[in-house]
């Protein structure tokens, strides 16, 4: 069967119209008519190849929302004509602890929807079912198809380091994922802090859930918080002066990135030590968790801000992303 | 009434014979006649202002064992004659969140007995009766006084992250701190990992319980540990290569610091983020937390091993424990 895609062939290239071939269909499989793709940061990072793990001809796009149009002869929970999703993850060993486990994001041979196959940016594509999600009704799509990989990974982190309805959470960066972590903390009855360098972003971020904004490039702002905050979830892509969030933290407190800063994280003994803090990171979600997230956005309406673009206006698209330009998420459409 | 002390008048001066008046005995206050005093590398910081925030003149020391001489009025748990302990923790408000659950050391006006009054390179001192342990029979003095604060800081750490009997331990540095952990680790039924830029330690860390001994200096030692263990507790107080330690951590794992190193702690973003890892620390332990140590040092044989110095060869004491050939703990005895 012939798919029509759009394919990045070197390091930073363009993306380019390509047509491949998926062959029979596995026993395992599912069969998705892609309706929407978001596009996330990272898909970016692997067209520029900044990971160094990136191969070409690569199709990217894990934030998938299509209908079901074949299933593989061992596939039970999902049939013709059925809304679902997929996500960054599309693969496991199955046998390792993690995956024993129920954490199969952390399986040491994950497989990933855009990495180890071609992506979203396509017509079609055929996933495990381990890996494929059905859509609770009466979400909208395009708003869904980001909280695949964008959603779960900060809904993740919440989960990962036990945040509740009393912690104390503050949200680095009000974009992508940002915007996402906002809604779900509040949602969660939370007390939510955004930090942003953009001041001009207060009032979304607070119409996104944070009760307080607070602008990080003022110093003495930051300083008034010190030892005020359980979580903070770093959603940035920057390198910034993660020692002031140290300080910002409460003794357990928890820096915790899902966005990843282009050089190595420092931060001083001090805190680490006095305060018994933490730094730490989380990747997407289990599928398990993948579900009960769907579950919870839609019972709480937890969606992406996002702007629709057709597939084939994709290097727009990307230029407008590559801009920081995007609010907060864009999403392809078929 | 006068107490005989030595103390640091300026920055890393040498200690001299020191004169002063504790005063009214505290309706809450024990009163301890001194008979050891272990020599913890915090002091040797203090002494140099390492921290910034020592005050002169200075008599360190803060892993005191003693005699109970006299109670204050409102004291119901000790009585003249007994045998008992003090560690870092002196003194905390009472009445913050961390002191109300218990964990006073995390309170942010915290108290320290050489830090926050004259400590236990001295004669006598008095201390409130909250920061006072009894010491359980049977433990051999000089040999548990290490245990008040090397001791708790390890017990603490591996308390603070939940290790258990099932979690693969590594310890980085087999010194005062490190001997103990290598020990703890062992009691609770731990693999036990030691890792040393001195191979000629390899005997003496099997000795104290460790299964296995990594030479930290030889690269392929450290790549072919790669994602093997859980909790990595770092006592040493070097700048190391922090980076090679989060890869030798399996999803999930925590480099946890108790030493404190020169430099901020430089780890990349990746390991964090893709393996949910953590890097984290920990301050000594709560006064309930040092009795259960206590009580599960007592059980399990756990103690330092140590080299007995008389208190007026302090300086002398203090120039071994720089050098760093204290095998390995010094403990002051009067």
């Amino acid at each position: 069967m012939k798919v029509r895609g759009y394919a990045a062939l070197g390091p930073g290239n363009a993306l380019e119209p390509f047509e491949y071939d998926v062959g029979l269909l596995g026993a395992n499989a599912v069969e998705i008519q892609i309706e929407h793709c978001g596009m996330c940061h990272t898909d970016l990072h692997l067209v520029n190849n900044d990971f160094g793990f990136s191969q070409y001809p690569l199709v990217p796009g894990h934030e998938i929302i299509g209908t079901v149009s074949q299933v593989g002869s061992a596939v039970k929970s999902f049939k013709e004509g059925q809304r679902v999703g997929v996500g960054w993850n599309s693969g496991c060993c199955g046998e390792c602890e993690y995956c024993a486990q129920g954490e199969e994001n952390l399986c040491l041979k994950w497989e990933g929807t855009c990495t180890h196959g071609f992506g979203g940016y396509a017509s079609v594509i055929r996933v495990n079912s381990r890996f494929v999600f059905a859509i609770p009704d009466g979400m909208d799509s395009a708003k869904t198809a980001p909280l695949l990989c964008g959603g779960i990974t900060v809904y993740g982190a919440f989960h990962a380091y036990g945040v509740t309805h009393a912690t104390h959470v503050g949200v680095v960066g009000v974009g992508g994922l940002g915007h996402l972590a906002l809604q779900y903390a509040r949602a969660f009855g939370c007390e939510v802090t955004a930090f942003s360098s953009s001041p001009d972003k207060e009032a979304e971020a607070r119409r996104f859930g944070a009760h307080h904004f607070v602008n990080s490039q003022d110093p003495s702002a930051m300083g008034r918080l010190n030892n005020s905050l359980d979580f903070i979830l770093s959603t940035a892509c920057a390198d910034l002066n993660w020692a002031a969030y140290m300080g910002v933290l409460k003794p357990k407190g928890r820096l915790c990135f899902v966005g990843v800063p282009p050089s190595d994280i420092r931060v001083p003994a001090a805190p680490l030590i006095l305060g018994q803090k933490s730094v730490c990171g989380n990747p997407v979600g289990s599928p398990s968790l993948i579900r009960e997230m769907l579950e919870f956005s839609a019972r709480n309406r937890v969606e992406a801000q996002v702007e629709r673009m057709p597939m084939d206006r994709v290097n727009e698209a990307l230029d407008r992303l590559r801009a920081n330009k995007a609010r907060y998420r864009i999403v392809l459409e078929n």
